[in-house]
């Protein structure tokens, strides 16, 4: 049976950062919440956009061109292809979406495992 | 170029229920903002699932078998192919996600128009 989920208390249940953890399904893309703190790096997703909506904190996704900063309740979608890199200048909660097994490194070699929760 | 969405100003800039306004756009889906009020259709979408995350008020999702109530943070996938009526008790503000032309009763016959905000 499929339950809802409650972000807030998902969020509860890990403290790692840079971690996305797996909430539900939706047409072949896991839906995730993530911790972040600090830089990320720089990475481009060749065969998907890149999903963020910021549920607490400041998020910075710099582009090669400006910053994108989102508040929380705003939303931003990274073009496939485009490179980019997410710096959060104190503890960040997102929602994010990408299709199932992408890798959040934009590698595989490097990527954080994909877990439920 | 490609801009952020404030979930909030996006709502504040219409008032008609069951009429969901378009934000972005993520690998081939909508992504959209709708105000519910009072109780929707029963309909279910063959081809794909619905994705809702509650961002005001409180929405119960009828299935055949059970109800899912959602409140604020709370999000619910619908499978494809299941029967469901989102049913307002006060007014809700939603995001949701649907390949892009997919009519949001399941018919196009009778669905609202797809509009851009």
């Amino acid at each position: 049976m499929i339950e809802k989920a409650n972000l807030a208390d998902k969020l509860e249940r890990f403290s790692d950062y840079f971690a996305p953890r797996t909430v539900c399904q939706f047409n072949d893309h896991d839906v995730m919440v993530a911790k972040l703190r600090g830089p990320f790096i720089w990475h481009k997703h060749d065969d998907t956009d890149d999903f963020f909506l910021v549920l607490q904190g400041t998020l910075d996704i710099e582009l090669r061109d400006r910053t994108v900063r989102l508040g929380v309740g705003e939303m931003f979608v990274v073009p496939k292809g485009v490179e980019h890199r997410p710096v959060a200048r104190d503890e960040v909660h997102l929602l994010l979406i990408e299709p199932t097994g992408t890798p959040n490194t934009g590698d595989v070699r490097t990527a954080a495992p994909r877990q439920m929760i």
